[in-house]
């Protein structure tokens, strides 16, 4: 179960590291500092290479953090600036490694792989994160389940109508179409149902009468090694095509990047467009409270529960029978897959 | 540490599994989902051949249990017999594994091995625990310890004074003699002292006068794997053949089956025949509950604490001294240990 | 991560094992329990030889360890003395080993070695916890670390200012000399700090006057495996050898002993001479609260976040970057490792 590593991953959000204040987070099984200087946003290896204490437990003084234990300092480079003690000389050794950081559509992206090859331009665009022109709702989990898990749980909403019966769920999604569309290592997972009734909760949200029947579609655009948006539109039903016919359009959110083999990190957000003006923002903080409720009471459970029944067994090889709804989740696993293999050779 | 396959092992008690209710439970590792339909009480494994989620989570549909995460339906055979999505095509590999069941003496067995060998006349009859002629009281316990270790400890009731000194023990009970009788592959613990003095507590709940000195027999059942029937009885001191003197028997039962190596399930009752009227019920009903005291505040502790310090060791491989008493204890590893090595040629 | 085998071992302090009260602990992975009897003071494996109990959960029978399960007894010397059961027979295999245990200036040493090897005069001399001559505060934590990190954490005292700046240090340790000095296998860390102003709280508790300049001295004396006393001492600034002017001398006894690999033992004492008068006594017992504090809250936070990022690897492997600061415990380390090595050969 190898990482892909020349590869943009999602580290933080922009809020989640604020100045004077390192995070800390395990990535691909490394652990790492995230902290920001007037230098920029920067992320070391959270281990001192002096006596191994986590730098995250420390300071930061000036554009370097400073080591917990023994005061020892280190800039964005890795470098270490400062020996405290003595006559302050400051071995060649004494410097950590430095991962590539680029900040983003809201998000703080690293690149685990060779720095050389760290391309900015390589990075999926969020545009409906953009804050400028955007109202985003952020949030974080974190999942004892392995990362593509969590995307094939968003490449496959069949089981809106079960997991989350009581809350998202209408119990019409049955005769949803889905369609698998590759373009490049891009996948999209295009879902749309005709003549549905949402659940009053949903209806009440998208400003619908009770009752009113909509086309609903639910296109996902996945990119490696976890990064998708949903969006979310319907249209009075009986269109020909709804996604061009004029009706609501939503976008979410859903960033996973592994932690470990078998936990994940999960950001969600959800956005409007800042021309919306203020209700926009009151919307967004009001939805991403909603939609915290079913992902953390819901979803993880069942990931959680999904991984412990797997253990730590690889996917395929337990030979999951494969089900039409499961295509774009299975695309997306095949290049990943491929990707992963292709860098190893 | 293998187990043996070919047997009927307790998997729970028949109120355990009630109507729309599944049970889940890990049995030798593998886990084991329980419900009832109007077919009869069902055994499957515990994972759906999709995307392994738990079927327990699930909620029954008519005869079928219904997957909590896409809504797959499987019937009490293990087959699929419902995809809710699309053309609702059914993969044929969509099927979870069954076990053979078979509901006897208020008690669910279950069958590991191959089910061509699942012969219901080789389950091992506990009379007084028909729920036709008895009053039963049942409980449960689960136990971070070998099954072994706990059928050694019903099988060598010296302990009683020492880890029981408050509860169960009276101090009397290093006179007795033990003897062991194998009976095919049934073996006998036969325990007799004379002259004994119960216990206060004992002897209220036999009804005997303080003071009163009895002849008490000890007799335990052992069948493999690990269900055991212990009767208890006294007469008044001095007859040649305590046990076929008018006195009084009471039935206590112990059953046993391993969740993993190093843990267990236990299954234990009382009961009175039902001749006794409405009083037997109300007696049973409090002899559980003051027998599960010491078996979960003394017995409990001592069979975990033996088994951490064990870890992850055999048993034979810590060479282990042994006493008289320990000899029914061992002549049931014994025939267990044949049983197992039979089986693996 | 071999352990040194002959060589005496701290294993609790005179006061936790109390007559009728054993001790369980576990050292270099062994599970001991330690009891008095009229005999003096005794180890044995923590394991029953016939169920594997933990003596330790049964009571002391006059000069005996009584087993909590079937209760069979064990003296001192490890022997078998008592088979309550039938005709008390006792099987030649029924005993436990015997370590040898020492009582010394308020500690209770082990041998974990050779037995024959296990030379009383061997034990390192620490007159400032005898209690004939000297009050003494003692305390004891656990350590979810290795006891070598342990001991280079007392070895490098450069980590006050930082690990400690609100409780411990002054923010004036820079300019500190560390001299390291070896005498056969006693290393010692001598650390020397000229015109010093201690913290406000220090300056209080050494009776000093707010802005006393002092030339502060701090010594620690390390004898395998990892034993130590700090003694400190603070004079007038301005003499030529500050540790022979007339001034103030504490001294601060820290031991460690290995529970596994990555846990620890850690017993730390003050103590002044009991000419002091009964003052003495509450000022030691003052202090090792007031010590309990930043080495429960500071130190052993900071150890174990080390032992996690360092897992399951080795200190050398790792590569550490050395600082001058780092002699006294590279020393110490080397002095053991060869200790290590000759004694496997």
């Amino acid at each position: 179960m190898a990482f892909l590593r020349n590869i943009w991953y999602v580290a933080a959000w922009d809020h989640e590291v604020a100045d004077g204040r390192p995070l800390a987070r395990t990535l691909l099984n490394e652990p790492v500092v995230m902290f920001r200087s007037s230098q920029g946003v920067h992320a070391l290896t959270d281990r001192c290479p002096h006596r191994f204490a986590p730098l995250h437990l420390g300071k930061q003084v000036g554009n370097a953090l400073q080591c917990p234990y023994h005061g020892l300092e280190f800039d964005g480079s890795g470098a270490c600036t400062r020996n405290p003690h003595g006559d302050g000389s400051i071995p060649k050794a004494a410097k950590v490694k430095s991962y590539p950081m680029v900040e983003q559509d809201s998000i703080l992206w690293i690149w685990m792989g060779d720095p050389e090859k760290a391309d900015p331009t390589l990075i999926p665009r969020f545009e409906s994160l953009d804050p400028e022109n955007w109202y985003i709702g952020k949030d974080y989990l974190r999942a004892r389940a392995n990362y593509q898990l969590e995307v094939d749980n968003i490449m496959d909403l069949s089981h809106i109508d079960y997991l989350h019966a009581s809350t998202l769920g209408n119990g019409n999604g049955k005769n949803a179409e889905t369609t698998v569309v590759q373009d490049g290592n891009t996948v999209h997972s295009l879902r749309l149902n005709r003549n549905e009734l949402l659940s009053p909760e949903l209806e009440r949200r998208n400003g619908l009468p009770p009752g009113t029947p909509v086309d609903r579609w639910l296109d996902v655009r996945w990119d490696p090694p976890g990064v998708m948006e949903l969006v979310v539109g319907n249209a009075p039903t009986g269109s020909e095509d709804p996604r061009k016919a004029p009706g609501q359009i939503r976008y979410f959110q859903h960033l996973f990047s592994p932690e470990t083999e078998h936990t994940a990190h999960y950001w969600f957000a959800t956005s409007r467009r800042k021309d919306l003006g203020p209700e926009g923002e009151r919307i967004v903080a009001e939805m991403i409270v909603f939609l915290r409720q079913p992902f953390e009471t819901e979803d993880l459970p069942m990931l959680e529960a999904q991984q412990r029944t797997m253990g730590t067994a690889d996917f395929w090889e337990l030979r999951p029978i494969l089900l039409p709804t499961d295509a774009p989740g299975i695309r997306a696993r095949r290049v990943l897959d491929a990707m992963i293999k292709a860098e190893q050779k």
